[in-house]
């Protein structure tokens, strides 16, 4: 399939995570890149790395929305160190070029890419994240998470 | 007291509030004018307009950071309007440019203002607003909230 | 007359300019602070500050558009501080909210915006900056150029 | 070699351009192709489709920085779209995202990009472009061209 037509999932969270966290999001990076999915992500350290590692490692395209003006701040998983110079305000990129948002963990950066992508009336599939008074989809384990956006996304 | 030295407080809510939550922000604007502060919002409908029109009328300056490349779609309580051309990413300046935050009603928007200036460790008041898992500081009246901007923001 | 409706003049140079253009852009400053136009500019060093220091003597109302998350480091002469956080991004802004654009020097930051206002049907004055194969409005002296202001921007 | 190492051109130009810029910046895009360096443009019309199409025949990955908030709005020649949202100010993130410009033809848009890449102190190469007063490298055939790339962008 044309790259262009996968499904871009945009995956959230916290640059500072617990190691559990960490873990998991690596693991859903994996999930991501046996489909060949694209990844989207912001970049930097802690989730963003352990979900770019994941996916690279398994073979997919992974793309950072970077705060910084020099790519070469990007994490070493990221092929596609896209600069922005735009600190926060990047946040808002990342939401419109994936098809699907996955937030793991809690910080507030995140929370700020979930209320971005509920405005623009994305999917947003949670995982240990903000969900009080939220209408995104929650989810407990990562199988439940891929079964979801399988049913969902397309 | 010099323009910019007094208190920039951003004050921001959906566009399309209840009747109860337009009024509500329109006597904040009231009381943000009384004390000649400067008023930071999205400059826009709803929240935005109700809190221009009080502040307007008691001679407050009224900024407004639109979402717009043409600044005339400003809502005529804007004295200054901001023309940003950005969309959503406009969020970011009405935080970085208020030194306090107030929220009025509830807004996927107005969810990621709120996240951004959590992030950027500005205070957040919130009259009837998010809240859960959120350490804004909750106020219960209009009163209640003017007391506890002077007592916490200078 | 309204603040609004007043004559909102963006003023760009470069942040490091010789000692003459200093001079010209403060001169330009307290000629638009004698018409009570609103000055928009950059909020940084050089013609942004030197226009600003001019602007503001005369009583104009100043505003800045910062490329930093921190509106405290505007020059003293801004009044409104506005904190961007979107580096080179915010010069877009500047051209947005102004009605007219006054050039005064070179700087690749002044280029980009002449293009900018240009590229958005905004007219250009242009005092010792880029020209060539520019529709800038050329001018020689101050008195040309605000004379071709009341003239044009009306 | 690893995509991120890769030298990412980014091909600026006019969105209505003659038959003859179109052609040329079609040409380019296969050079760029043939080489498997990463494509980055402005995703639109004109040099910006011309150039995708070209690079994408050739086997090259085409990046569209968007204006818009639809990534859908891309040419169909781009296999990454990323969706700004920012209007003009996404022309900031095409420079910053490569390590060299090429310019073909001109437009106010390519002019702001020209800046921003000087601003940076990136390369930039042009064709029948804006070169007046600025320290741009021309050449005068696609041979040119990519002769010097090769021989300055490493």
């Amino acid at each position: 399939m044309e790259l262009r037509n996968r499904l871009f999932v945009g995956v959230i969270g916290p640059s500072n995570p617990s190691k559990e966290i960490y873990e998991l999001a690596y693991k859903v990076g994996r999930e991501i890149g046996k489909r060949k999915w694209i990844l989207v992500c912001g970049g930097l350290k802690g989730v963003m790395e352990a979900v770019a590692k994941g996916a690279k490692e398994e073979g997919s395209l992974t793309i950072g929305i970077l705060p910084d003006e020099d790519k070469s701040l990007a994490n070493p998983y990221i092929e596609i160190p896209i600069a922005t110079g735009l600190k926060e305000a990047r946040n808002l990129i990342i939401v419109l070029t994936s098809d699907v948002i996955v937030a793991i963990g809690k910080g507030y950066g995140t929370l700020s890419e979930i209320s971005f992508a509920l405005k623009y009336n994305k999917k947003v599939f949670g995982l240990k994240t903000w969900n009080k008074e939220l209408p995104i989809i929650k989810v407990k384990s990562i199988k439940e998470l891929i079964e979801k956006i399988l049913h969902l996304a397309y």
